[in-house]
């Protein structure tokens, strides 16, 4: 089972490494312990939707785009992940056996 | 400050009650007290992960189209919100002072 806070502590973490930001420097201005913030972002506790907004205004980012990045991940374990279809010419087209 | 728990709690009941159920019939069947699941509908307590989970499973629904649902409403109450622009052919703009 993917469990919510998992996909949203990868996020985070992504989210704030991608910024070039430290665990510490998150923590400070998120007014959050570093070892909460830590232990969120390995899926390990679960954080409050007041402590989440936090997190989210010290990364300067909105909390709708945190979800739509954890949805799309949820999506693909769920095995719901929109397949991309590319036209590919009946000629290249290869069966197993045939190869 | 518009929290996920809020949202969240709009979103499971609305889509409960377009499926005709009660908080009995999903209280039972996603194994969460009856008074439990009407506080996290009403964005009044935090539903862990595994409870969230319950919950979407009772109401046969992949946690990754509620948190779609969701993050639409977030991003609308953050002012985010994606407007659709509609071709509309030139002679069919009327301004309010020719009308």
């Amino acid at each position: 089972m993917t469990l919510l806070r998992r996909e949203l502590g990868d996020v985070l973490r992504e989210r704030r490494r991608a910024q070039g930001l430290t665990l510490r420097e998150v923590s400070a201005t998120a007014s959050v312990s570093l070892g909460y913030l830590s232990e969120v972002e390995r899926g390990e506790k679960e954080a409050s939707s007041e402590l989440l907004a936090s997190i989210c205004g010290a990364l300067d980012l909105p909390l709708s785009k945190v979800l739509i990045d954890v949805s799309s991940r949820m999506a693909e374990s769920e095995g719901l992940a929109t397949t991309v279809s590319l036209p590919v010419p009946a000629a290249d087209v290869v069966s197993a056996s045939a190869a």
